[in-house]
């Protein structure tokens, strides 16, 4: 609301384009490298998003940037795809013969990387720059350039070379934030100065150090620019570049600027990306973090139940999120009511209260309470104990370098024991053939689908696993488990699943 | 040098104060519970950083809080230790109790919050409001009050709370966005108004939904205020509030304001507070990520080893960090020629080249290139017999329901047979505990970090694993391995690493 206060003293364009980097700047980040069939991937994911541009790399740099760039055109998405270079002959065939439509070819403008990087005067600086723009329009592609470091670049200086290329017939120009030192404050002066002076759309680049990146892009669109560039994740070198999930979610929501951007598909690419980089994003990560739409202390929860908004700017859907309630040491009883009322536990007062007791306790040692726990508690305290049909009365598993995994299992079906034993490629591959033996009188429950979720950090890190089971009446069911031992976490998930099935029967 | 254009304009105070709400915000953080000794342990880190006020918990929500609000009084530190409460006499009481020199005292003021949680008019908002006030201070305590959702509380009624509170003896009003819904630009119009209309100080509180609690906390202090909350590693609830490092760092190098923080500490708490929290940052966090001062592509590393600042606005030293130069797909010569010089090893044209081709196609093919990797492959070229120092002879391991998960391995290690058994959580804990303890005699090399990458399919899908090992000496190196067999890869994966930090030595 008190946006509206200062609207209209802003320049607010009608809509922005969003030029995506995360191929290129993102692929930057230290430790990060991308496979063509990776980057293909999120190319045909950011397409369906709906940015304008994808700069799908830096053509000159190797033969694998050529080929992602080859691979990705040949897929005729809609957002323009361009490739970077540096305003030299070879660095500019490299991304003309790789064919794109776009390229953005960029210049370090400030006295630091003209004198300690280039060793170039400003005038050879300019003329280069000129040049690169006229040979990208010669061989009709469409030009941006950027003054790079532009933030710490003479205003004199840097009106010239932008007034040179404009001349010279670019399309647009960038503004790189190249070591984030700007403030949202003099971003918007930097981007009125040259809005004044300038009659092709600006685009900025704003950089992480301080954290201001997605706030420096804003103030930009504030002071009139068109274009933003945005990674997801904010992936990019040192701290990274605007994220491309923040930027835009600020301009629809707090803006209100039109974008043709698929919202609700945020989450998942971020996800995506993600896994593919190794570049995991914590859970107070705005917009698409695993937090970001969670709620735990007492007091919020009990508004947010009365009324998402008290608590919430967006909806989660939006954004192809859900709302979580988590539990804790903050945890209110009108938390824990609406979780149990969720999974239709009814307990009275006493009942109640001890359940209550328990998660406070829980918390206070430092524990966090799952939402499973919470069912189990209560579980435990309406004495109700789920009768298992096949129940593990013995297993174990031997593996090594000159071992055939091999596990032996024991289980009780029915009251009755059955025993078998399997080899399998390895130790949890045998276990679950070892077990499928022994169920198959019963009936033939097939593993359908295993999965491990990632395990970052120890070796006795929580292994989560999940497993569909199914028989050949097309039952099936769902099997979880999570313990520090991965195998057995893979042998309870199965009869957990078998469990389920057998109980339809 | 842009901001200097602008700071005629802003209303900067001469120092801000910096109210931490690591213990209580950042405990807010859904799944992030402190044990009382955690608490302890951060808030004499955040006395040491040099910070003014340290919001110990919310003493009415459980014991633990009490208790811990109250060793850390015992400490006698530098900042004054604040309780929250809401304005309810319970609250207050539990405050008063715990024996805080400092209450934050808050209640919900939007229409959102008055009608959904509160259920309770203007009036008497404003009447407990001030009610807390003036009990807060007949009992001789510093009184900090919060219109929580100010941001979408109507101006007349919020600056009609404030003045009344103000009135009351509060002795600094806080300005919460509760839900992360402003921008630079009204913040700063909002925190203005707010300052032509009182005399108290002013702090406020932002939330981080769109990515710009720092912004926001940064237009705030452009606009005069005099205080800023904020949390380490942003932590809070959803995406958290503003960044304590981010913001500081900001005001002193970009505002130049005289802050009596020791940021050399920055990065030293940050994983601290990580460590104990279990929230991981990202690589690509601001001020304290692993990559915050990291470099990779070749273009910018050849500029940085030139001069720094020509890709880094700060020196990673002013905030307790390293710079780090990374190999990989983008990595030129320069900064190859600079590691191996930094390594000692000298090549000759024809060598280097084929150094450089090689870490060039391990990057296409989406690997990262780490030191030890890069020490490997000019090793191998030079000749330097790339003969494995630890092999594995024998290795079997056994796990069950009713077995302690346990490993045996036969290794040669320079040529010498070592056996060793361990135990371990689960099958791939044991084998590396065992492989941990058949070369400690060799030399102290311990798992730093283990990844699995996410199985999806069946049982029998390759298990990719990634580690990172590390002697006390600080040599680092990755081993990986993918087999069918989790408990194999992980076993090869180790000794691939250990290899490569005995080879150094």
């Amino acid at each position: 609301m008190y946006i509206e206060k200062v609207k209209n003293e802003m320049n607010l364009p009608e809509t922005v384009k969003i030029f995506d980097t995360t191929l290129r700047d993102g692929e930057q980040t230290p430790g990060v490298a991308m496979t063509v069939d990776e980057k293909i991937r999120i190319a045909k994911k950011l397409d369906e998003l709906g940015v304008n541009v994808i700069e799908a790399g830096f053509p000159v740099s190797s033969s694998g940037e050529v080929e992602a760039a080859g691979e990705i055109l040949k897929m005729g998405l809609n957002a323009h795809i361009c490739g970077l270079a540096r305003p030299l002959k070879g660095d500019l065939d490299a991304a003309i013969d790789a064919d794109v439509d776009y390229i953005h070819t960029f210049i370090g403008t400030s006295p630091l990387h003209r004198e300690f990087k280039l060793k170039m005067s400003k005038e050879e600086i300019l003329s280069k720059s000129v040049d690169a723009v006229e040979y990208i329009k010669d061989h009709g592609i469409i030009a941006e350039f950027s003054a790079e470091d532009s933030t710490r670049t003479e205003l004199d200086y840097l009106k010239e070379i932008y007034n040179a290329v404009e001349d010279a017939g670019v399309d647009c120009i960038n503004v790189p934030d190249t070591v984030g030192v700007m403030v949202p404050t003099s971003m918007n002066w930097l981007i009125r100065e040259l809005k004044s002076e300038l009659k092709v759309p600006i685009s900025v680049h704003c950089h992480n150090d301080f954290g201001l990146a997605v706030a420096n892009s804003l103030a930009s669109v504030e002071a009139g620019a068109d274009q933003v560039h945005a990674t997801i994740n904010g992936l990019g070198e040192r701290a990274g570049n605007a994220s491309l999930e923040e930027v835009v979610m600020a301009l629809i929501t707090q803006y209100d600027l039109k974008m043709n951007i698929k919202t609700e598909g945020l989450v998942n690419l971020s996800e995506f990306v993600s896994r593919i980089t190794g570049v995991k994003m914590p859970p107070n990560k705005a917009i698409v973090g695993e937090n970001a739409f969670a709620h735990e202390a007492g007091i919020h929860v009990h508004g947010v139940l009365a009324k998402a908004e008290t608590y919430e700017p967006i909806t989660p859907e939006m954004v192809g999120h859900t709302r979580r309630i988590v539990l804790g040491k903050h945890t209110g009883a009108n938390a824990i009511k609406a979780k149990l009322k969720e999974y239709g536990i009814d307990l009275d007062k006493n009942q109640f209260d001890k359940v209550f007791n328990q998660v406070k306790a829980l918390g206070d040692k430092g524990k966090c309470v799952t939402d499973a726990d919470l069912r189990a508690i209560a579980e435990s305290i309406l004495g109700r104990a789920k009768e298992e049909i096949v129940k593990l009365e013995g297993f174990s598993v031997m593996t090594g370098n000159s071992v055939l995994p091999t596990a032996t299992v024991k289980l009780s079906i029915n009251g009755e024991s059955k025993t078998a034993a399997k080899t399998g490629v390895g130790p949890v591959d045998a276990a679950i053939n070892a077990i499928q033996r022994a169920v198959s009188e019963t009936g033939d429950i097939e593993l359908q689908e295993y999965n491990i979720e990632a395990i970052t950090g120890g070796t006795n890190a929580l292994a989560e696993v999940f497993v569909i089971m199914g028989d050949k009446e097309g039952n099936k069911a769902t099997g979880r488990s999570t313990t520090e031992d991965i195998v057995m976490a893979s042998v309870e998930a199965v009869l957990d699943a078998i469990n389920k099935i057998l109980i339809l029967r």
